[in-house]
């Protein structure tokens, strides 16, 4: 259960920057969904302008990462902080994006990989190489 | 300072595991460079043996997945979880692969929105979409 | 599902260390209700008591820093260490004491920023400036 | 060491949009101090803009939380994160806002409670009441 | 629900690959139930040969740790990582090994302590020790 | 650097309530030194005074698993929090109550599998069994 309200649509119409937004949700990804997230942060409109500018801006608009990457990304970053909601919402993005089981995979081993290498670096303190260093 | 010692090439020279280990590496990446993370594992060779063949296994063999998009998430979960090392190393093999100053910026915005859109999705607590369940 | 069982108040009744911090907790919040939390940990008699002593101190005892503010706090914390049981109650606890959905509202936005430059600090791995060190 | 160039004020003056930034944050702050994290974003034109402009809308501009009711809520993420730089320069912020010796001491007891109770509610995998529901 | 296909019994067989690792689970643990954590491994079998062979190696041959320690270890991580399900699982690992109610006490103290301490080196920033460093 | 002062002996001297606490930390441990996290904490004595007296309880007293086993549990929070200060001082005295180098080999391939399946059950959002509930 959320710990705020999640806005209806007929909630959400009588809020002009509420409607904003959940409008450029929908003109922006050509489909009538909107996920709960945008309905539980209509709770509070600055946040959402905020956020949804964000995620269009980063996750939209084209740039020099491929869009399946840029949700790669997002799931590993998710995925390490424990947020089940982002999991759910960018695995499935992921896929809608044409990720294959051989990528799922693939991703699924770098992240294994990565944690344990990160744990391993935590525990022993390694210092860092000066060929690192720029 | 590591918590272990980090083995010299003389003292890998000594042990058989160690030393087949570090020559897989240097063949491996065509480069007589080991980094501190396989000094520092380095006393522990079944820990060694094991973490080397995973990182062989997944960043080294080819996949569906290209070299440089590997490091990206590579970095996403090591910036995630504060291993300063892991994300010197990293970043410095990702700008090996060929990273460039635009493919840095865009991994910098994900990682960031990422994050904020995690807490955010915590902190209200929002129930999974029925859309976005298998 | 918890890991443990949870104490009713009759398996309470029976036990005099877990009675007398259930009474405890009655009479410092003026209400009857018990959470679950400390349903789970009546389990362990000196965990309870070590908690329970320690939640009297800091949240329930005056201090310099006012009631809500504590909570505020306490959010933050539970969000960021992906905490769900944690983020609900202490939601439900500061507004209890009063939070404004404009408080709230406050608070997502720096819990949103600060998870936004941790990441962006730790990735960058930005050296303290000396007017930062004392 | 940085992962990247931190941008000296000379640098800066070559580039109009990172000047730019500089400049307002010199104003805002009343300051001529740029720290590193800005010295830092600033090979990203585009990340460095998007944060400061959050920065402002979220730190410095007047809301309904007090400025150092927010400093002490940003410690509280950083400290959670393990970002020593955001720990170092909110500390100092935090500090520089006139946080006293017995609010920082009541800050660091409140992190200490909360991490603890998430940890033990974590782990106890304790359900949540039907009373902190909405 | 999970993000992707849980395989049933009938589904592995025939799967040569996802048999041979099934069968080994229940040759290996002496018991005919395979948690759902293999069942959606499947998808992935290099992905589940890897994390089969880690498990076996670290966790059932026999080694220097008792069984039981390892299992307090692995919870540790877990409810600092907010992984429910190997909370739960882990939990359940233990008690089949003859956890105690007085050692799952400690190992909560401890884990409280712990956390607590963490976050508190954390905010302080504390220098290590020359006494501490090899 | 921390951010807070690191107390002296002299400066302990002169405050009884700090003092009892250095006092008794040189007595329970039967040597001289005291690390640097206690001269952190000495700036807030109730901080201190509660601190010293959870470690004493939890790690001190004598219970039913063994001070080793606590250390290593330690540890693996540690590692797992990133508290660069608290591997290095938790290693230390891992060490000191004869922790070997086998000991330590295996306390870190389980680190390293534990970080493995957590992040790779959070990315699958893998179901809890009901065998695994009470």
């Amino acid at each position: 259960m959320a710990t705020v309200k999640l806005w209806t649509d007929e909630e959400a119409a009588a809020h002009p920057r509420i409607q904003a937004v959940f409008e450029d949700i929908r003109e922006t990804r050509k489909s009538d969904f909107i996920n709960n997230f945008w309905r539980a942060l209509a709770n509070q409109p600055d946040v959402l302008e905020r956020t949804w500018s964000g995620v269009k801006d980063v996750m939209v608009r084209p740039g020099v990462l491929d869009p399946l990457t840029k949700e790669l990304i997002y799931i590993a970053v998710s995925a390490t902080n424990s947020c089940s909601y982002c999991v759910h919402s960018h695995t499935a993005a992921a896929r809608a994006k044409g990720m294959t089981e051989e990528q799922h995979s693939e991703l699924l081993a770098i992240l294994a990989l990565a944690s344990q290498t990160n744990v391993l670096a935590n525990v022993l303190q390694i210092p860092v190489d000066v060929e690192f260093q720029r």
